[in-house]
């Protein structure tokens, strides 16, 4: 399964008063990882929105298993976890660059494909192509 | 069981480019009101953290329901789920005030109980009268 | 001169591990205002963005006085400084609510009058009616 | 002189609804140039905190040329403006990376040196080293 890997460094507006990463900033995270992975994929979500196709969340989850800290360099690795024609879901760990592979975080995000109304569709019928890439790259 | 409600206006900053509130935001706004459910209890956030008391997150997820748009009005709604010893359930839901009482997100979040170097403690030993009052909580 | 002052409890997520508030949500906070004052005025941010009418900022400029920390309830007052057809200048004060009046942070917004497309527009010719009323609201 | 430069692409959470990146990022993408200038003089942040150095703001401010979009890859380049034994002061300017060198902000910000407790303290007594080194990188 082709998976997608995007490496930051934690910036010091990302960290709270308990002097670790607030945990919200995770969710942005794994965003930037999607947006790769959708440009890996041959696309941008920029180009996506062009042509009215959202990603609005249905769910998103995160597991918090160590914390992180300012000026940590980081990956996050997504990978598809399912494409159906109404929705698909990512999956997501985040651990430190050049570490021992210690997931810091795991997260999922679930997402409807809809129109630039926000209205649900069926990428399958509204753009067959971008479903079988999608597809392609899961069984990779 | 006790709940608490904390009302917000969305924030200009909060929303993203597709228009809508941005889904991380969601996870702040609950963090607003477990401030308010722990100063109903008797207590204030800022004050455990000052008795070495911290609620660091295991888990948040949320449900993106309808989304929310600038300048709404909203009621964000938590109550505690289960409280234990080691860890803390809180459960959320967000809808517009004064609306129909339709739910926008639902979230939940889990915290363990630490000392202020983010090492797992027993609050029931730790801190009997909090662990009592929390149980009071739940069960009014 | 009209001013409105809005009322806000600093959140956890806009602490840094400095302990303090990020200088960064200040200007978020300084956006809170207007929306008030156009509120104030008998319009809305979200109403004038239908009408086709932005305000952008040309500048933003912030002076740090005295920290703020989680849990602060803060007043944030706005005035209109000088309106133009072109442009509009917005003054803000920060400080501790019930406390002495010190000033907590100063802060400045310059922001153009433009069209949806973010095109500079003379707002005295395009809508005179909210030019007079911001006017008036500068003479009260 | 010094300066030094750090590439970023633009996410999806630091857009608001107008389309455009909202005017508050562009204090986070400042300070993330000034760790990166501070490590190329050879310290961190990080490290200058655990010495009880502290760099909070006194003044901040940000001039909006142009606006930036989502996923637009930007330059932010940083140097010293000025260095005193109790301030400091950055100058910074974003534009779009491979782009023809327009200017999309300018900013500034001034900060004064502090202890852990945030009191002022003179750089040039406490840690005559770090600043020599900043006058060097002034210099050059």
């Amino acid at each position: 399964m082709l998976n997608c890997t995007i490496t930051l460094k934690v910036r010091y507006v990302e960290t709270d008063k308990m002097g670790v990463v607030h945990h919200s900033n995770y969710f942005a995270w794994f965003e930037m990882a999607r947006v790769e992975l959708i440009e890996k994929a041959g696309y941008t979500y920029a180009q996506l929105e062009k042509e009215g196709i959202m990603l609005p969340l249905l769910n998103a989850s995160c597991d918090y298993i160590f914390p992180a800290y300012f000026d940590d360099i980081l990956d996050i690795t997504i990978y598809i976890k399912e494409i159906k024609g109404v929705k698909i879901t990512f999956r997501y760990e985040i651990s430190k660059h050049g570490g021992d592979g210690t997931i810091i975080t795991k997260g999922q995000t679930t997402h409807a494909w809809t129109n630039s109304n926000l209205r649900p569709i069926n990428i399958k019928k509204v753009n067959p192509e971008l479903y079988n890439k999608f597809i392609e790259i899961c069984e990779k």
